[in-house]
């Protein structure tokens, strides 16, 4: 009963998600679902990114500005947290539309969470919409948001035996951001397993190391991600 | 009806934890429920004690043993990951009685997974039962295992808002042990921010930060926990 519960349940959040996914193609926003542990910097590399679009100075470095001749995409954010408004806010200091889901407990969003989350934001006035969901590296696996891209944040201070660990959401997700790289030296942290762990599990997946903290590696990453959501 | 059903699966796990805890008192082992994020720190935590404890090498260190006049605690350790046994394969190189669980995906320990892992330790060989949880910041919370202390085990590197994002996990935890305090520098973390929000949720709560990877802070949590299941 409980299995078939569940199996039920999954398949609703599937078909919402198709149906985000469609509205969201129709209008031509392309949605990122950023996955990762707490504190792996998921709210930090998306500042970063909307720092370096708007060429905004970003901690002590000035953002050079998006470095293809294309315009860089309009993001909007949905944040997902248990409680509280504390990534929202720093979002806002960008000057982007964000919208704060409190899950009031629950560990993942699930596609009926940022469908009523939708109807708050300007779909016209976007064409990038990360969902940042809740630091978990277990529950958000299962659950489609009608993203058309995951990425996983991984901080190289949570170790190399992650997509070991926790392979549902390495092989659930496109990308793989390895974040924090200025601790490299400071941590036993292997970029080539993790590479090639993640390689084992998805093979055409995207790996970009960064220290957005210092706005390393983020040029790339928004270039890339920036063409993405062009197609 | 969903409500119903997994009220009554928290009521059954309460039940067999409390049958856990009293079997553990009755033999004289004191259970710890080791809680955290995914790469926390926890398996290096234990690592660092057990080897305080056996005076032994660690990483360049070679640990002074048991500082107090007190026989050292007799560890066992049960894991607890989505997949695979690194971790267990981690503590049993230290000599230590260990038992892995594999959540096959679910996301936290239950009570009746500890209850049948307690089946493959021998009780009468050890006093000190560390259960290290499924690095997870939100559904651990909910569980009793059946332990006597919660510890919460938070890095440096995770960012010293976590106790207003995931205020249940804190709330239901009587010791915070603060890792990789070497990577303070690196990071813009806040010790005092996370021990006022610890002290308002718990005021009673015990705080340790430690860098266990150079054995920093190792020896007054390893004597405190000694002490603790001495009582």
């Amino acid at each position: 009963m409980k299995i078939v519960a569940a199996a039920k349940i999954l398949k609703a959040n599937d078909q919402l998600a198709a149906e985000t996914r469609a509205k969201l193609d129709a209008v031509g926003v392309f949605g990122v679902n950023l996955v990762g542990s707490p504190g792996a910097g998921k709210t930090t590399l998306l500042e970063a990114l909307l720092a370096h679009w708007k060429g905004e100075r970003w901690h002590a470095h000035a953002c050079r500005g998006h470095a293809t001749s294309m315009a860089p995409p309009r993001p909007a954010v949905i944040e997902g947290d248990i409680a509280g408004s504390i990534d929202a806010e720093r979002i806002e200091k960008h000057g982007v539309p964000v919208v704060q889901i409190n899950t009031q407990g629950a560990c993942h969003l699930d596609a009926s969470m940022v469908a009523a989350a939708l109807a708050d934001l300007d779909l016209g006035a976007c064409d990038l919409l990360f969902i940042e969901n809740v630091g978990n590296l277990v529950c958000t696996a299962g659950f489609d948001l009608g993203e058309r891209l995951r990425i996983l944040v991984l901080s190289t201070s949570e170790g190399d035996d992650k997509a070991a660990k926790y392979p549902a959401i390495f092989q659930s997700s496109q990308a793989l951001f390895v974040t924090k790289t200025d601790l490299l030296p400071q941590t036993n942290f292997d970029l080539q397993r993790i590479t090639a762990d993640f390689r084992r599990l998805v093979p055409q997946g995207a790996i970009f190391p960064m220290a957005a903290i210092r706005g390393e590696g983020i040029p790339a990453a928004a270039n890339w991600l920036a063409e993405k959501c062009r197609r």
